[in-house]
């Protein structure tokens, strides 16, 4: 890798913002894509109020750009773009890579690597995942309210330089991240609790409290749970059944908690139910397992998802 | 029956003060048991506002109670309260039985004839399906806004003097009433739009245009409609296919319809869940049909309800 490497972030949202921010914030040379708010943020900057510490990024301190095509080759490209707009990979990835780029995703679900590894190579890819409470409070202004460690693998599981190379960046910044032995295996133990608490938020819009209340809601999280373990032995990944019991008590004792994909539903944004569900019924039922439960709750929330989303590109 | 009938309406909510405001009306003596609202139309009556007429019923042109041990014994008991106090039954509507005391439910789904034939005996039971658009505005005040017949059927289905002289009883009070061969057919006929439409409505919080909004909703709607069709055919009635297509197409014209379901879950009231799709599962289940995707949509229906309701009794 490069001394001082020219990092692009690509979908600077909440996550890009923040995990870039960081990055700039200790010394590197990051460069940030936005879209809707790229004026506000050329002109003012971002503030990050973070459990971690507040910070600032005054403009001029970093660099931000509205087109792909203004911004440098990068060394990184780091992937915040939510998991809906990946049909932009092909138009915003490819005036950013020079020979040994390589491509850091940090979307949720499954599916991400894969796409980006048909596009742009599977030598290129790693992939991160983010465990963060993390949201835009307004235009240049994120709150980071808790969590934000991230683990990172690489896509073809071989050899772990790269991962090894941005676990360091990060942890330099203030960032706490560790190498996954398995990137297949994060994703998968990541989706026990994603699926049913962002299935059941997005498609029901109850909170985690609520999935929780009851003993009929209980039993339903666990069981969905299930279904993902089973699906993920289905495509070669082994999780403890123990991780139930610990992902269901640590839920309940976090308070109530709307998932990203509830939220999403609540402001009219679209929901990353092809990331978080549809991906994970295709490639169990590819392998031979069927999550019923799940692939009902993935078709309840399409039709949520096209009766309440109103953002259109 | 008696030429002046005395009529006891046990649960008055808006479709309790509407059907037997009609009757009292056109001069029948009719007697309401009311719950909350009791000391607000004691005083002040009810007003009716409805799209065949607006009405008054002024204190002292009827009867209204709060126990019924203070209530007349009655000639007809009709039953309007919601599926979900089913377990008042017993200490409801002992207190006005005699001999040949008729009782005329007009409550939601299915299993309440059922129930009231258990406690009361079946030769006394009817069953009335009330096709109606209303609600109450506030205490005192109800809002009929479309539509408004009836179809009665007696539980024992080899006579129908008693359907037929209701029937005679509300066609003489402004209310349109026939008289169903079948009772059983006329219910299952009426969850072909009631359990994918009040089940969508109360489990995900969309309204009839969103459901039908997209072509996976349209699908998904079909798709429980078949399953009704498949649960009443395993019950013994038979439907026709046809009334699918009928369905989506007067619901497509219909704009956006919440359900009761779905004000119920938005009001934090309890949702009639097990009446009408809980007891559908269950009597196709012990027919020997499954209802996948509808005991899907009552599973998650129950876990919603009890995230959600905020009426205790």
């Amino acid at each position: 890798m490069e001394k001082n490497p020219l990092i692009a972030v690509i979908g600077a949202g909440a996550v890009g913002a923040y995990y870039g921010g960081r990055l700039a914030q200790h010394g590197h040379d990051v460069h940030f894509l936005l879209r809707s708010e790229y004026k506000h943020v050329a002109r003012n900057g971002w503030t990050i109020k973070s459990h971690h510490g507040d910070f600032k990024l005054p403009p001029g301190t970093m660099h931000v750009y509205d087109k792909p095509q203004k911004m440098p080759k990068a060394d990184w490209v780091i992937v915040t773009l939510k998991a809906t707009a990946n049909d932009q990979f092909q138009s915003l990835i490819p005036p950013l890579l020079k020979e040994n780029t390589v491509i850091l995703t940090m979307q949720n679900g499954l599916g991400n690597e894969e796409r980006l590894a048909e596009l742009f190579g599977p030598q290129r890819i790693v992939g991160g995942l983010a465990f963060v409470c993390i949201h835009r409070l307004e235009p240049g202004l994120i709150h980071h309210l808790d969590h934000g460690y991230v683990r990172v693998g690489e896509f073809i599981e071989s050899g772990q330089e790269r991962a090894r190379a941005i676990s360091d960046m990060f942890r330099k910044s203030k960032v706490e991240c560790d190498v996954l032995e398995s990137l297949k295996k994060g994703r998968w133990a990541k989706l026990v609790w994603n699926i049913p608490f962002s299935g059941l938020g997005g498609a029901l819009d109850i909170a985690t409290d609520e999935c929780l209340g009851s003993a009929e809601g209980r039993q339903l999280v666990r069981a969905v749970m299930e279904e993902v373990i089973a699906g993920a032995r289905a495509c070669g990944v082994e999780l403890s059944q123990s991780v139930i019991d610990q992902r269901m008590k640590e839920t309940s004792t976090m308070g109530s908690y709307q998932s990203s994909m509830q939220l999403d539903r609540q402001n009219g944004r679209p929901m990353e139910v092809e990331a978080i569900l549809g991906e994970s019924v295709r490639q169990a039922a590819a392998a031979g397992v069927a999550m019923p439960i799940t692939a009902e709750l993935y078709r309840l929330a399409t039709v949520v998802n096209l009766a309440k989303c109103r953002e259109r590109r």
